[in-house]
């Protein structure tokens, strides 16, 4: 039996299990569902295992733990290649936004439904099905085989770095696949050169040592709320430029070049607008949309709150108001000193009356992009061709998957993404869906990609 | 037996009555509350009833139901005197920041914990033990009483016009006294000769149609907290000065007479500071801290939120923003004029890329200053003076209460507070207290108050 014919078969079990997978809750950024990340990968162990990569371990970090398996018996003529995913998931609030229960998968339309399903769950499942469809249909691989998940992408793998720097010879491979990240569209494929970094912090205001009455004391002292609207409204202007002192300093400007490559692929502002609902698209002047959302760092509130949110009034001068920001960096700026940058100019805004305390929150990341003619990139570019029938584009992308630059760093590999998921699907937010032809195309994806490099390279 | 007697032998017992009724949840400003709200009306009545006054009860509005009572034996040639008060509490929350149960009150060191203790449960018995004292001791009352409590003063009594405009005629008496209100110290009594108005307004920003991922969509389109963060900081500076169009027309400047009675109350900025856990005081520039908590107007941030609000990070670009707003009014401003100044500013200053809703919030009212020579107030003042052996200071007061405005537009009585809640007692906030001494002093105050206006006056 082909690999081919033993993925059709096995489809239907494949999106059960699919489904049994997103059913467990394995939010990474949720204390109450610590154990459940430690259940997924768990779940991840034992279904490498039944693949039939018999050496597969869970194994513990500083917070969540990793799961690592290989399979090396393709001979050392062969290279090894490393395939990187995550089992943990976003948080799934506001629930009231879902039309279904997010771990309470259902396949409706040829999609399947909950939290995860495409970020990264369904994503990183499909590899795994590769190699049993390959292992059951040829008894081996065509490359030694190394899988390596894990369970706290969704907070920025704060204890990452350390496992991978002492893990860096059982880790150590030719090449490196993300299967977190995606395509352009459902017949389009992509080839990711660039994503951004990530730096963020929690910024506190405070005022007087308790909620007042707004009647007893309003005039007599500062409000929270207000002074940090002030400092929001200082560090970004309504034309979208940030207005930290400092912080485009390191960022390598788009060449002409660079813009032409961009203005090469279909972008259609009017339509981006219309499908997320908004009446125009917005940020820093000066750039169109695909080079602000590709190329350009940006400055995002996450969240915000204080004082009252219930319904009807209630007349309260809130103690406290609090915003939770992350800036997305681009080539070469550096998370920590951009975080100076964003700490100081907060310290240095501070409207009278107030105090302000600035926290780094956990989960930076270097930004990261692939040289040209970087090899493992071609010969993904290749499979993706032949899967599609159409040449993919060269893109870069607005998010930051650490583990990336971590990757690099410590073992020295550029990965190569080569994932599934598509822009529609709702990830991090509610209502979230993975497409079951994506999924199929995953797994068999995957399984060309190792026969690619089975041939040598 | 002595009234006075009577009330030191039944200290006791009132205390316990007093907890009783502060056990009763009422928060008016919460659905789930809304049977509490009833059920405090029913102790109340009940309460009343054994005071003495066998003409209690409780009556619908188009929301929560008011208590009135009377006692009118005493004879042609009394006044009428009606006591004002509300039974309704302001919501609990954050309640951990509560050293005990809200609603299980503790007594401790001479004072009573729990919401609702000072505003105005504590405040709103008193006059009804000081009924029961004269008619348990004298078997009469020196004037004819009625009481009207209301249930809905914490959410701005939004349906208590209709109902006084209604029942004016079973509500109509010589003199109105307020239950609801304090002193200026423990051994310092006041009059209160204005009171703020209010108006307020909730303003909902709104970006893409659901929560976004920031690194997939930023740089794209708008961010609603950003927006939202402009359009506060638009209306009012960190001067203080507030920068709505059109804000202070209105406003009936301090005249140099008031600017010196102002003065001649002892305010001490460094130490208010203090107490309140601020490093200064702030607000509108060019006036002094009691002027502006006076008798200036006042724009203050209730609430805000958006986004995520949970531990660590979650990169999502939200779809809405929220603000709870709320301006405290002196003569002569109107509500409903300012509420549209703030609509206009609003829809004037939308940042590109989010749409916003302006909502008008329930429980507007007008500014009430009580003119000068007023005759209730005269004789208030002299109780006090008895009761303190000192002269009241004159004073105006931040906070509203709208029924005091409805009471002089329906019955054109010019309503006097006589009330004996303290500035520390953290009303609208964590550990709310009344003190048992003040307690007693409402009990003795509201007994002498009859008694001096059954003289004659």
């Amino acid at each position: 039996m082909s690999w081919n014919k033993y993925l059709d078969d096995n489809q239907n079990r494949f999106v059960s299990e699919l489904s049994d997978f997103i059913s467990i809750p394995s939010v990474s950024a949720s204390d109450e569902h610590f154990k459940d990340v430690e259940k997924a990968g768990e779940w991840v162990v034992a279904r490498i295992k039944q693949a039939g990569l018999k050496n597969a371990r869970m194994m513990p970090t500083e917070t969540h733990p990793v799961v690592y398996a290989d399979w090396l018996h393709a001979g050392d003529d062969k290279p090894t290649i490393l395939v990187y995913g995550h089992f943990d998931v976003q948080p799934a609030d506001p629930l009231d936004l879902w039309d279904s229960p997010p771990f309470e998968p259902i396949v409706k339309d040829g999609k399947i439904y909950g939290r995860g399903a495409s970020d990264d769950k369904g994503n990183m499942l499909a590899p795994i099905l590769a190699a049993e469809a390959l292992l059951s249909s040829t008894g081996q691989l065509p490359v030694n085989l190394k899988f390596f998940f894990e369970g706290q992408e969704e907070i920025g793998s704060p204890t990452l770095a350390p496992f991978i720097k002492e893990n860096a010879k059982l880790l150590n491979a030719d090449m490196i696949f993300s299967s977190d990240g995606g395509q352009w569209g459902e017949n389009q494929p992509s080839l990711v050169t660039g994503l951004k970094g990530l730096v963020g912090c929690e910024v506190t205001v405070s005022g007087a040592k308790g909620d007042q009455h707004s009647g007893m004391h309003g005039g007599g002292i500062a409000n929270p709320i207000h002074a940090l609207s002030h400092i929001i409204a200082s560090m970004k202007g309504i034309d979208g430029k940030i207005t930290v002192d400092g912080f485009y300093d390191d960022v390598v400007d788009l060449t002409v070049e660079d813009k032409k490559a961009i203005a090469k692929i279909p972008f259609d502002d009017e339509n981006y607008a219309k499908e997320l609902g908004v009446t125009e698209t917005f940020g820093e002047v000066g750039y169109t949309t695909p080079e602000r959302l590709w190329a350009r760092p940006t400055y995002e509130l996450n969240g915000i709150w204080g004082g009252y949110q219930g319904k009807g009034t209630k007349t309260v001068l809130p103690a406290k108001a609090h915003a939770k920001i992350t800036c997305r960096l681009v080539a070469n700026q550096k998370p920590d000193k951009i975080y100076e940058l964003l700490r100081v100019h907060i310290e240095n805004n501070v409207p009278p009356g107030v105090s302000v305390e600035v926290k780094q929150l956990a989960g930076s990341a270097n930004p990261f992009l692939v040289p040209h003619g970087h090899n493992s990139s071609q010969i993904a570019g290749r499979v993706l061709h032949d899967l599609y029938g159409k040449e993919p584009f060269n893109i870069r992308v607005g998010g930051s998957i650490p583990v990336m630059s971590m990757l690099l760093e410590e073992l020295g590999v550029h990965a190569t993404m080569f994932a599934f998921g598509l822009e529609d699907e709702q990830i991090h937010a509610p209502n979230e869906f993975f497409r079951l032809e994506s999924f199929k195309k995953g797994q068999v994806g995957y399984c060309k990609l190792m026969e690619e490099f089975g041939k040598g390279f």
